[in-house]
């Protein structure tokens, strides 16, 4: 993995003010853990509210973790003004969403003025071990200059 | 499009049962509509507690409806005993998830004896008409003898 | 299906020349049916030099006809000057790809001013008869301005 | 990365022989570089047949050899007596396919019984350097006592 640098200084209080206006994550009960240069982590406990018919975690509620993990990864690499915008993804499920947490793990693969590559992975943590549940490859689009689509 | 039938004559009951399953369906708002072979509807009123950082709906939870949706298409055809299991799935984001109520609308275009193909689309409402929010291709696998993945 | 209306009158005979320049479409074998405004179809007739270890036409080529198929169907409704490039795309693919020949059509599902969202299927001809064979779901982009970069 | 074991101690006979009966490798000028238990190369050296209208490698050449990769991976895993089989694939280009030549690179990053989820980029080589094209997330399937579909 390259390393990258921030064009914004202030990348982190950035993405975490960001992540705090996204009111489903409070709803969910997740958060943000770790923000580097290109790199985020975002975590949610589990919670039977939010299962699918067998007992894990909705697939979708997979997704939104690990979405907002690959946007601001992406946003962290943005220059001041701009916006975040996911354009589309692709999840792989790999094993249920069961645990006592999830671990979304969010980086970028390829920068670009406009078109961001992001690759994310979701871990279940049960007694200290972690075990990969699903993988995204998203991208995510920097939006330049339009109001109300600040980040 | 094709008109699909239904191997087990008890599909519509089977559907809405394991769907009542999901809690998380519950805790979103979300109800099921429509359940025809090989076709399913899911509603979720738009709820400001759902929403990402720019107060549309969050990815994820446009996910969930249509992944549902899109699942329970393929159940509607499996035969009795079978299970679910969404495989993977892409997203496309074409419009923000704003309005009064989204209608996810899932479809098999090509079922399996173990590998289904769905197509998903999800719409906004607003003062009675539809926009087109995201589009969803999902690989959705029938579980046969599993004890515990039985729908 | 929306109708959609061509921004360039000159449309047909843009695509037509853009395709000409594709030395793969010679190369395979392919040529470039129908050409309407937000549709294009590319057919592909079998060639045992195309094939995978089965016997069938390797995903690759598959994905060569739909991927230009898709990309053509966005170029359709683009703006004089303007230039296409495919961001990514998913195809699920169905059935061997086997027959006389491939049909391959793509069309623009939600057309915009930087970002288009098109849809392509690909079908295997055999005594007349069509079979689906794959599906795509891609993104593809409009760059203004980019010299080098117009179709 | 965690390391994967062959199931099959003749895994790199194997895969030769099955590569070696996709003709459109032959056709392309792809050839088979590196295999291990879970991870393929493959490299193919710039034609100016294969190019689309701007005169890079078409997106669906490059498909073609990371799809391969990818399965092949999948297939260095399997027990003997199985068959691969791609189930669907996502493509994100970063870059265009200019170069001396193109390296693909699969890798297993969950095999199952029936399904496994394999990881694919592509590189372009030009005066001893590589740079990031392509990334592919990829399912492939193992068939397993299916006559026709064993390699």
């Amino acid at each position: 993995m390259t390393a990258f640098e921030a064009q914004d200084p202030d990348f982190e209080r950035r993405v975490r003010e960001s992540f705090a206006r996204q009111r489903v994550m409070e709803t969910m009960g997740a958060t943000l853990l770790r923000v580097t240069p290109g790199e985020v982590e975002i975590a949610l406990p589990f919670r039977a509210e939010l299962t699918q018919q067998h007992g894990f975690l909705h697939a979708g509620v997979v997704t939104t973790i690990v979405d907002s993990a690959c946007g601001y990864a992406a946003l962290s690499l943005m220059p001041p003004g701009a916006g975040v915008l996911t354009i589309e993804f692709k999840l792989n499920l790999m094993a249920p969403a069961a645990g006592e947490r999830m671990i979304a793990r969010g980086r970028v693969t390829k920068p670009g003025r406009t078109i961001n590559v992001c690759a994310g992975d979701v871990f279940a943590e049960q007694n200290g071990r972690e075990k990969l549940v699903a993988t995204m490859l998203a991208t995510v689009m920097t939006i330049h200059n339009r109001p109300g689509v600040t980040d």
